[in-house]
């Protein structure tokens, strides 16, 4: 394109200080520039903030996805034969599902090509979780992504540079520049990434509740209409479940500890909670990757393929796959290195346990060092939380409400007073509240 | 201040980004990190977003205004027992008052510690006028800018960078991320230095209509009282006067002849519109110096100076004193490089000049070669028109509407036919506007 051509980014960015809705071809020069650097990062930062104030309409959150999406290469994996069905979480506490429910659908023989990112949470990300397992690479270029998929019907690894470069750009600026908490913008982030990841149908796992991103069940029905819309509108059929995260998901929560959790789902000893939602999900994949009929036919094969044990075979086959050391499928005990201390919690009054703050536990995990603060710290694989008790459990004065896992004496009596208080016991039994809110 | 003590950057975007009304404190560390760098410029430009849209309240404004102050040095006139009194213009065609005013009002007895911007509108700006005068120097250090204070009452300089420099940094983001038509970005901006100049009183020249940035009265009067607001919460008595720019000031636009004008001016012989805005300012700069007890005294001052020789005489020794020719002062047309072509611009039709629009006449110029677009260029000092033609005149086929002063032919040429289109003839006489507008 010749220089005459190209509006000058002030004049863009003009038109969305104002308030006014941007063509097309302004918002992909807008993508562009973060892109190639031919906007300067003031700019795109002034731009980032208009946007955050003045939004983005339905039309120009598809083009935005479009761009971000189209700004690095879009994986090609229609040599494979099996449908691609990837889901995504918006992120949770104690949220290990990714770990088991791929499998799961790969031993279906549903493709499940999952590029994930590193958590910037309280407590580690799908990728943190898997690095527990000595050996297991998640950054793989692109070529051996395709090979992942195409091998083992599965790839779980993170963000590669080519996949949406733009959007790695513009979260490094909305990250220092106050605007991260946008909607369109949040939207055409996940969307983007994992519309470049070639799949042919995704399903969005979009949490509300206190340990959730969005807190209210109406902002997050928003973001999942949101994001739905978008998923359609690019031609991939997309579903979203509105789940609760009040609580964390399962009875651990940190690492190596969610992976041994996950692996025991495959093992058909997954805690109920959790497997309620993995089921929920899984059944959308299924549904979506036309490899079920309707919801019970998808559950029996769900159910199929952990009774025969082919899931957990297919997670075996994926941790070899990408380097992981297979014995953590029978001992994972033995090969992730367990944590230094194991302290019991233990409760000081008898009654129902009315609630386990989610993101206090969160805090609690960070303070052992099972997350990080900043996108380059390292995390501890070892610490976290098993046993932890669940809402609605009648304790007895002295049973235990949780394992922690530390490997420093004076995190672990912080995090046990953090867990004291997370944990709420009261006299009466709590009402059960419904884990699925809602299906977009 | 510890580390520990400063708000990180984002906390304050987010507050502005939502609507919030900064703190004094949170201002000042806004305006210190693009002083010191401690700010990145993808923080500040997102900050400048969030102020242009959501806006500055004028506390705020005000805030803003002494901590850019505040960014550099605050010159120190005390030692010069005259009133230090400046005048600002916010810009407009033919605007040469500053040359011939600055003398007039120093051999009044009051100091004029004038410090201006290069033009970056249609036209040169003071210091490219000035700079036609063969070695005029308007580059001066504030130690150099004092001494000349002090000496001849006077200094017709360009920024230093020891004042405001906080200014500087953000008025280049703001050029390229659109966010210069910003009222209280503007207010601070031009308020930030002027009180940097180590004055005691300010006049504003606030130029409302088709030449100038202001294009209606209410915005004018709004910029004009935001700016008097600041300066005299700032203890600096500041005044404001609304004028009105639909046709150039006086007969002659471009540098050289400008100058040339000016000093036309000081000989008692300025168009008559220019020297009515030029004495309105002079009167209020006399009133805020204390120098005259009222109007009356005030133009009774103003005219002695010019008639006596005296404003005259001053003008020839700022001239000598900043370097320049001061042979300018009795040859102008000599001194001063003139311009290859002469070309005379005629009626086509007999009438009466309807109007004769500035910001045509502008533009005109600017293809000639007067002005600039981009900091970076030069312009041309011989180039412009002068005879330029008033409002209301009786013209006859054939009578002389301006004369062009080209370099160029084609230039020159393309001139007269904006110039053409730019001066409209009509049957009847039209009613005389007033170019006084309002005083703040």
């Amino acid at each position: 394109m010749s220089n005459a051509a190209v509006t000058p980014p002030p004049h863009i960015i003009a038109r969305k200080r104002d308030g006014l809705t941007l063509a097309d071809a302004e918002i992909e020069a807008f993508v562009r520039g973060a892109t190639d650097g031919s906007w300067a990062d003031y700019q795109l930062s002034a731009m980032l903030m208009a946007i955050y104030i003045r939004g983005l309409d339905p039309a120009e959150t598809v083009a935005l996805t479009r761009a971000m999406m189209h700004s690095g290469i879009v994986a090609d994996l229609s040599a494979i034969p099996a449908r691609k069905v990837d889901k995504h979480s918006t992120g949770g506490v104690g949220d290990k599902i990714s770990l088991h429910l791929a499998p799961m659908i790969a031993a279906c023989g549903v493709a499940v090509p999952m590029i994930s990112g590193r958590g910037l949470g309280h407590t580690g990300g799908t990728l943190d979780k898997l690095e527990a397992i000595p050996g297991f690479r998640v950054g793989v270029s692109l070529a051996e992504y395709q090979a992942l998929v195409a091998r083992t019907g599965c790839a779980l690894i993170g963000q590669t540079p080519e996949l949406a470069p733009a959007d790695k750009k513009l979260y490094s600026l909305r990250d220092v520049t106050a605007t991260v908490a946008c909607r369109p913008l949040i939207c055409a982030s996940i969307m983007s990434k994992k519309l470049a990841e070639g799949i042919d149908a995704l399903v969005l796992d979009v949490k509300c509740g206190g340990g959730a991103f969005m807190k209210t069940e109406a902002e997050a029905r928003e973001l999942a209409g949101m994001m739905v819309s978008i998923g359609n509108a690019m031609g991939k059929p997309t579903r979203a479940l509105l789940t609760r995260m009040d609580e964390p998901l399962g009875h651990a929560v940190g690492n190596a500890v969610e992976v041994a959790e996950s692996i025991a789902c495959l093992r058909g000893a997954g805690p109920a909670d959790l497997m309620e939602v993995t089921l929920a999900l899984g059944v959308e994949m299924l549904l979506l990757a036309g490899a079920a009929r309707d919801e019970a036919e998808a559950r029996a094969r769900l159910a199929a393929v952990i009774a025969d044990g082919s899931a957990l075979e297919r997670f075996r086959m994926i941790v070899t796959a990408q380097g992981g050391d297979a014995r953590v499928v029978d001992a994972p005990g033995e090969v992730m290195r367990p944590a230094r201390l194991l302290h019991e919690v233990r409760a000081a009054q008898a009654g129902y346990v009315q609630s386990v703050a989610a993101l206090d536990v969160a805090l609690a995990a960070l303070h052992l060092g099972a997350g990080r603060t900043r996108a380059e710290n390292p995390v501890d694989h070892a610490v976290g939380f098993t046993r932890l008790v669940k809402t609605g459990t009648r304790v007895a004065v002295g049973d235990v409400l949780a394992v922690i896992h530390a490997n420093d004496e004076a995190n672990a009596a912080q995090a046990e007073a953090m867990l004291q208080k997370a944990i709420v016991i009261g006299e009466s039994s709590p009402e059960r509240l419904a884990l699925i809110l809602g299906r977009l």
